[in-house]
């Protein structure tokens, strides 16, 4: 079988999404670096495979796929072994809706392309804002649903999308994280498993130098 | 059995897309309308029923749901007849990436309390931007997916959630919807469907009487 292929870019955090699960999955992949800060994915090449001009896009069986939970769901659908969704139904739709909240709710106004149309003034505060506002409500989600992880004591969907997301409102947003202590306990355990920690944007081979780490 | 309760806004694109999936399915379901310009939806009590403080909730089989797109996924899982999930997963998979570049792409920097924040003077330039960045994509992806729907010639999450996106693009984002044929072919097609033209803003119990239609 063809080995998978995937468009990513270091700092992204839907393409560090499916890094983690196609870790956790051991399912082996090649890595095609396009950087953002250069408009790579604006090239002709690329819009080809994702003329949403965003990263990630998977090579796989056959089809190039985009957007990220859309892969998600497929890996989950074709490759079940080591599930990333619980078996019941409502437990499944819990996992979900957190996975929507960050995906749908969290990311999208902080993401490279808002923040550039954002005055460049305002752009710490907006992020700082939206990342906050987010978290306040994600953390609400998950003093009712969490356990060891997000959902329950099984590693989900909701932790593979948790976790970029508090790296970003920490690191990048300034975001004071001890108001999260149930996002910041989850963030710390995740960091401790291998798939997460193998797909930690310091360890990608388009990371630069001075970020990147080798432990 | 129970049957569902579906905390809704008219306007509210997440409480359509929830609308015209239950009109679909044919599943009855009671309405409580939360007015988020009088920001019920911050309210203690549905604050306890959805901590993210956003419209649609569904109170569905003892429990109350949040997100529109786990809702759409439960609601497929545990009533699969009239499926709106092609069976192939590659075909399932562009559904989801049609679903996910609208919910997670186009409608979220444009909703309610995102062009609140944006200074009143930018708010029009905004969401005619953002608009229209999103649907000159979505049109790019349909062009390679679309047949009488979105994928195919079946109706899918995909279609459910373009609707109300389009609608607000034409009639609130002054999009010139002339510039995207596939999008526009579809949203008229849609609308000749019952569970599509019962779930339309203005036939909600919480419309204004000036635009609501009882035809």
């Amino acid at each position: 079988m063809e080995v998978p292929t995937l468009y990513t870019y270091y700092r992204s955090s839907c393409s560090w999404r499916i890094r983690t699960t196609l870790n956790w999955k051991e399912i082996g992949y090649e890595t095609i670096p396009i950087n953002l800060l250069e408009d790579e994915q604006k090239t002709l090449e690329y819009t080809s495979i994702n003329p949403f001009q965003v990263v990630p896009a998977l090579k796989i069986d056959g089809v190039a796929l985009t957007q990220s939970i859309a892969i998600l769901e497929y890996l989950e659908e074709t490759r079940p072994e080591k599930p990333l969704l619980p078996k019941d139904p409502i437990k499944r739709a819990l996992v979900r809706s957190l996975v929507q909240a960050i995906v749908g709710d969290a990311q999208p106004i902080t993401n490279l392309r808002v923040i550039k149309y954002v005055e460049e003034t305002r752009r710490d505060e907006w992020t700082n804002y939206w990342a906050t506002f987010s978290f306040q409500r994600i953390e609400a989600l998950l003093a009712a649903t969490a356990g060891e992880y997000c959902v329950g004591d099984e590693v989900t969907f909701a932790d593979i999308c948790l976790i970029p997301q508090a790296y970003n409102a920490a690191h990048r947003f300034k975001v004071d994280m001890s108001n999260f202590p149930i996002i910041q306990r989850i963030y710390n355990k995740c960091l401790e498993l291998n798939a997460f920690k193998m797909a930690h944007p310091h360890r990608q081979i388009d990371c630069p130098d001075e970020f990147k780490e080798n432990k």
